[in-house]
Parts: structure tokens; C-alpha cells; sequence
């Protein structure tokens, strides 16, 4: 199938620049005793998954449920559940590990702690938990240096005949950066930051065997990986316009497009109305705090290449409206009724998570693959 | 089913408030030749459609194809596509049409009206088409006051064997308002703009017989209906914190809610962590230019209460922070792990489109019904 064969919108994989940035991930953790464990919250999808991940099995990080039960039925073997647990999630969990995952989840409190040593003394079930450290003060985990915290929540964990399996830390705070040094120093902080909380587990005798970090601008930009066990990322994979502002992808090795058709002008404003709004986009205006503002996505040819300053101003449920960059010098593109372009998104999660499917393209137009996702919880 | 079986995050809609919100509208466009021509582009679900529609086959408006193929499927027979053709799409629109489904389309340019001749005199289909108007500068659509254009794309429709069917306008300015005067007077420019258009067109010696006005504010503020043959409006159904700062529905109306559970607490910083981040909700940020900036969404307790200034003032894909709005002298509720809450929506359209199902409740916490919705293209 070719791309004017594709009702619009749709989502379009370039398979080609997908592998790319894998490899690229691949070959800059590749460090004696570090694994990586790929995030499968961006792309949701077996396909993916299956080129993403060091073995078929894993390791891979999932961020719902419905994801570790989808990737289960897919053979993957050995995934952590990236969100603090909440206690009635725990059922859901242990049928997951019945069917032979290793499924690991995350905490912060002793509370939480209690709640999984009390289903693991009902149930038989010892769910491996990962206390979440909290770095940069962005979200959720306790204080690395909250020593009496962490070892209390150890402590419940093992007491209870849970396993204590070891420490995650995320630096959302990275999001924020765009120069090498800080995302470097950021990094560092991340590591620091987990590796302190497993010493400090460890030197009160509770096992800690895995110290986890990651985010893909430091995944991207780490230095020194010491006393790491394991490092995840997920949207590298697909790139995407706020990572390329952070410094984390290139522009032109994002994967990931929105295909759309040309259905109008207002020619006295200079605006090209389109068929790609919110619903074919998301709502994310990450990039709205950036150095460029790409507003609801940046505007390629049929062909991938990226027209000079074109980008969707605003964008409706299903219109978008497409327009020359304010203060841009460039001409406007003569663009007909019919024409298709591809939009770059802001943000490859959530514009992905409006789509069931890939349309995966390899170089040129020819459409040769279609990849199914999943959504929902 | 009750509330604490279900698994966090999930779509609650209050089938009470949604049956309330349709009456309201039904009861205020009873007037004799108007019809009501509901917006399934929300709801995306025949269950909701069948209270919405005054009668099970239409009229009906849809905002993309594959809604006006699922609701071809559940036996609606009246529909109108509103989002300007793009030609590739017509040969998908006559397949609809042959099962029997009066299905019309929009545009604004005569280069569409040519397309759609060509395809109707090519097919033996003779497409109706609207065309839409652009009273207020928003988005797509011809001006009111073009004679030229309108009339020209009136005849390319006619000389090549499709049939004009009228025209159709959507105050989207109206979204921005919040005084009543000025929302009454954005209905009555609606009106006048498109009765203006259609009194061009039959001047014209072309036939009009449609004119189609509408959006949620203007359907609820709007005085004078003379000329107008139908009315439009979507969001009110479920209403949401947005439409609630227009002044379009009450917030104790707004029948759409996330389900979430709380997962962990920052206390030294005033923050409730919950397991609906940006996934559950949306990005959507609609409020932050109201009045009131209700965050990501506006927090309930599990039975639908609102708490005093408690929002979800950040979101991550699956994480969620609850705070105080900030400034508020209210006291933070104590809510520990496992609590449940309720998040009104932003903007009900794109929380929506985050979920495949709605749980129904109706009053108390008991899931009447599982509602099925579509999503995509």
C-alpha cells in the first residue's frame, strides 16, 4: 500500500529511523553488568517491543497493567510496573506473575509496603518491589537520604515475606534541560541518587540487588554508570520534537508522523486547514516552554522532508490549522486540497496513545508493515 | 459492580446528569421547525447517542467516518460528516451512503465542489454537501458575505450532479466568552451569518433547504432561531469544567468523571499523588485561559463531591499530582493510599477519546452499565 492509498489521519513508524535510535541506545549503554530495560509506554506495541528489547523476554518497563498483561501474552518475561502501586492492583498483579512473569512493582511508603507484605502472607505471592527514590523533586519516591524511610519500607517488605528486589529513580526534572553539561550533571545526580539509597538499604542488611535508573535525556547523556544495574528509556525510540529541544534526538531521526490531507485555506490569513487537529495530535504543547515553540506539530512533505517554519498554529478537534511560524520570513507553500503531509508530533507518548495502529513505512512511501497497539488500563 | 471493584483509572459517566443535560437542551430548542441534530463526536457511543438523538435514526453529526460507520452500524440513517471533505474520502463516503445512510458533507472552496461533481457524475452518487461558513474567523469556512465564492460553489455542486444541500456554520469564537450578553450575542451572529449565506445562495436560484447552526454555548444562549432549520451541540451532554466557565453547563451537571486511586503523598510539599496522570485526562488545558485555571482537572471524592480548591495541578502520562490551588486557605484532606477520588475533565471530548468504555452509574456507586465508544479514524 502507498501513502495516498491511507485515509487521514493516520500514524505513520519509519522503521529505518526506529532501528536507528534502538541501536544507537543499544551501543551507548553497552557497559559490563548494566542492562537495559526499554519503556514500553511509548510505543505499546509487541512489534516494537520485540525490536527494543535485548532477548524476547526482556527486561522491559511497563507503565500499566493492561500493558504487562498484553506484553505477557507476547512471551515477555521480566517487567516492572512503573507506577507506585495501589493496593487493589495487587490481585491483578499476582495473575500476572501465575503465568510465569516476573513481574516487579514500585513504592514509596511504608503504607504501601504493609498492603503488599499483607497480600504476600495471604496469597503465597512474594511480588518483588522496587522502592522509588525521588531525586529532583519532580513526583513520587522517598528522599534518598530518608535512610529511616527506606529501610522501614524494607524492613515491611521483607517481614512480610515480599522481596525487597531493589531502588528506581526516574529524573523527570531532565524534561526540563537543554544543555549537554546540565543533562549530564542531571544524570550524574540521578545515579548518585540511587546508588545512596541501595547503600543505605544494604548497609542495614536488606538485600538491594538491582539499582535502576533512567529517562531518556539521561539515559542519553550519562557519563558514568557505576554501581548501576540497569538503565530504561522509552521514548528515544521514537523521538519526538520536545526530545529534540532537549538535545536528546535529532530532528530528522524522528520515527513518528501524523499523515494528514490539506482540506482548506483562509488564504487572507496564510492559514492551510488540514485534517489532523487535537484527536489526530494530542493536546500536548510541551514545547510551548521550549526555545522553539513548534506549536501542535512541526509540518513535513508527503515525503518526511521538514518545509521551512510551517507548523500547526491551533488546532480543533478534528482541524488543524496550519501556518508559517510568527515572525518567520519564509513563503508560504502552495499546498492544494488533497495534498497529504506528515506532522512531527510534540510528544510521541500521547500523540501514539490516539492511534490502535502503525503504519510502518521504510525509506519510501510504500507502507510495508502494519502494527497493531494498544491503549487504555 | 460497585466503585472500589473497579480497577483505577476509569471513565464514570452519570447516566442522571447525562439524561438532565439532553432534556435541558431538547426542552430549549422545541420550536416548531427546528431540528435538534446532536454531536456524537464526544460521546462516540450508540448507548449515549439513542438518548441524545430525538429519534434512533437521526439526525446526527459526526466528526469523522469511521463514527458515521459505527453509527450506520447501530441503525442512525441521518448524519452529517462536519469536517470539510478531502476528495480522497468520497469513494469512503458512498460506501456509507449505499447501505442506506443519508450521509452529507461539508466544504468551503469550489475546488471541493469540483471534486465532489466529478465524483458524483463519475459514481452516480449525488453527495449532498453544506457549505460551511465562517462567521467568526475561527477555523475553516467560506465568508458570509462572499456571493461569489458561495454562489460559485453552489453551482460547480449542481452542474456536476451533486445536490447542494445548504449551509452550516459553528460559532467556535463562542468558546472564548463567559458573559451571557456576549454568548447571546455570538448565537444571534451565527444565525444572521448563516441565514445571510443561505439567502444568497436561493437568491442565487439555488435551493438551501438546510441551515445548520451550533456549539454548546450558542445552543444554550441563542434567543432568535428564525431561518435556522436545525441546531447543533455536542459537549453539553457530559459537560466539563471548560463549558462550566463559559457558563454553558453547571459543574454539579457535568455527568463525565475519571475514577482514580491515590498511590502515594509528598506531605512536606502539599502533594497527593494519584494514578491518573495525563493518559486518564488528556493534555488538554482548556482552563488555564478561564477565569479559573482548574489544572488538570478538578478533584471529587469517591461519591462525586468536590472537594474545596483541590486540583490535579500536574500531570505526568500515568502519575497525577493533587494539590491545593494555589493561595487556597482550605486544608488538605487526609487521603491515604487506596483512597478513591473522582477528577472532573477539562474538556469532556478529550478526556473522553482516552478510554473504549464508560462505567455507568446512576446516583449511587453501583456500575449500571458497561457503554461502549469508539476511538480513531
Amino acid at each position: 500500500m502507498k501513502l495516498p492509498e491511507l485515509q487521514t489521519p493516520c500514524l505513520l513508524l519509519d522503521e529505518a529511523k526506529l532501528r536507528h535510535n534502538i541501536e544507537a541506545m543499544h551501543r551507548r549503554l553497552a557497559r559490563p553488568g548494566v542492562a537495559f530495560r526499554p519503556h514500553l509506554k511509548t510505543a505499546k506495541s509487541l512489534d516494537v517491543a520485540q525490536i527494543a528489547m535485548t532477548a524476547p523476554g526482556g527486561p522491559a518497563m511497563v507503565s500499566t497493567l493492561r500493558e504487562a498483561e498484553y506484553f505477557a501474552d507476547g512471551g515477555v518475561r521480566d517487567m516492572i510496573y512503573g507506577v507506585g502501586i495501589a493496593p487493589a492492583k495487587l490481585q491483578r498483579v499476582s495473575a500476572i506473575r501465575r503465568r510465569g512473569v516476573d513481574l516487579a512493582i514500585i513504592l514509596d511508603s511504608v503504607a504501601q509496603a504493609e498492603a503488599v507484605a499483607r497480600h504476600a502472607s495471604a496469597g503465597g505471592d512474594s511480588v518483588p518491589a522496587l522502592i522509588e527514590i525521588d531525586g529532583d523533586g519532580h513526583r513520587s519516591g522517598a528522599a534518598p537520604g530518608d535512610g529511616a524511610t527506606l529501610v522501614a519500607i524494607g524492613r515491611a517488605l521483607e517481614t512480610g515475606g515480599a522481596e525487597l528486589r531493589g531502588v528506581l529513580i526516574h529524573a523527570g526534572g531532565s524534561y526540563a534541560l537543554s544543555d549537554p553539561e546540565a543533562l549530564a550533571a542531571a544524570a550524574e545526580a540521578e545515579r548518585l541518587a540511587a546508588v545512596t539509597a541501595a547503600g543505605t538499604l544494604r548497609a542495614a542488611g536488606l538485600a538491594c540487588p538491582v539499582v535502576s535508573i533512567g529517562s531518556t535525556p539521561t539515559a542519553c547523556f550519562a557519563r558514568n554508570l557505576d554501581g548501576v544495574t540497569e538503565v530504561r528509556a522509552g521514548v528515544f525510540m521514537f523521538g519526538d520534537l520536545y526530545q529534540a529541544g532537549v538535545g536528546a534526538v535529532a530532528l530528522d531521526d524522528i520515527a513518528l508522523s501524523v499523515l494528514c490531507s490539506v482540506i482548506g485555506h483562509q488564504r487572507a490569513k496564510g492559514w492551510i486547514l488540514v485534517d489532523a487537529g487535537w484527536m489526530a495530535m494530542s493536546r500536548d504543547r510541551g514545547t510551548a516552554n521550549q526555545a522553539v515553540d513548534q506549536g501542535y506539530g512541526l509540518v513535513c512533505d508527503a515525503t518526511g522532508r521538514i518545509f521551512g517554519d510551517l507548523v500547526l498554529v491551533e488546532a480543533n478537534q478534528e482541524h488543524g490549522i496550519v501556518a508559517l511560524r510568527p515572525g518567520s520570513a519564509a513563503v508560504l507553500p502552495d499546498l492544494p486540497v488533497g495534498t497529504q503531509l506528515r506532522i512531527l508530533p510534540n510528544h510521541a507518548c500521547a500523540t501514539a496513545a490516539q492511534y490502535d495502529r502503525y503504519h510502518v513505512l521504510n525509506g519510501g512511501d510504500d507502507v510495508t508493515a502494519v502494527w497493531s497497539r494498544i491503549n487504555g488500563w
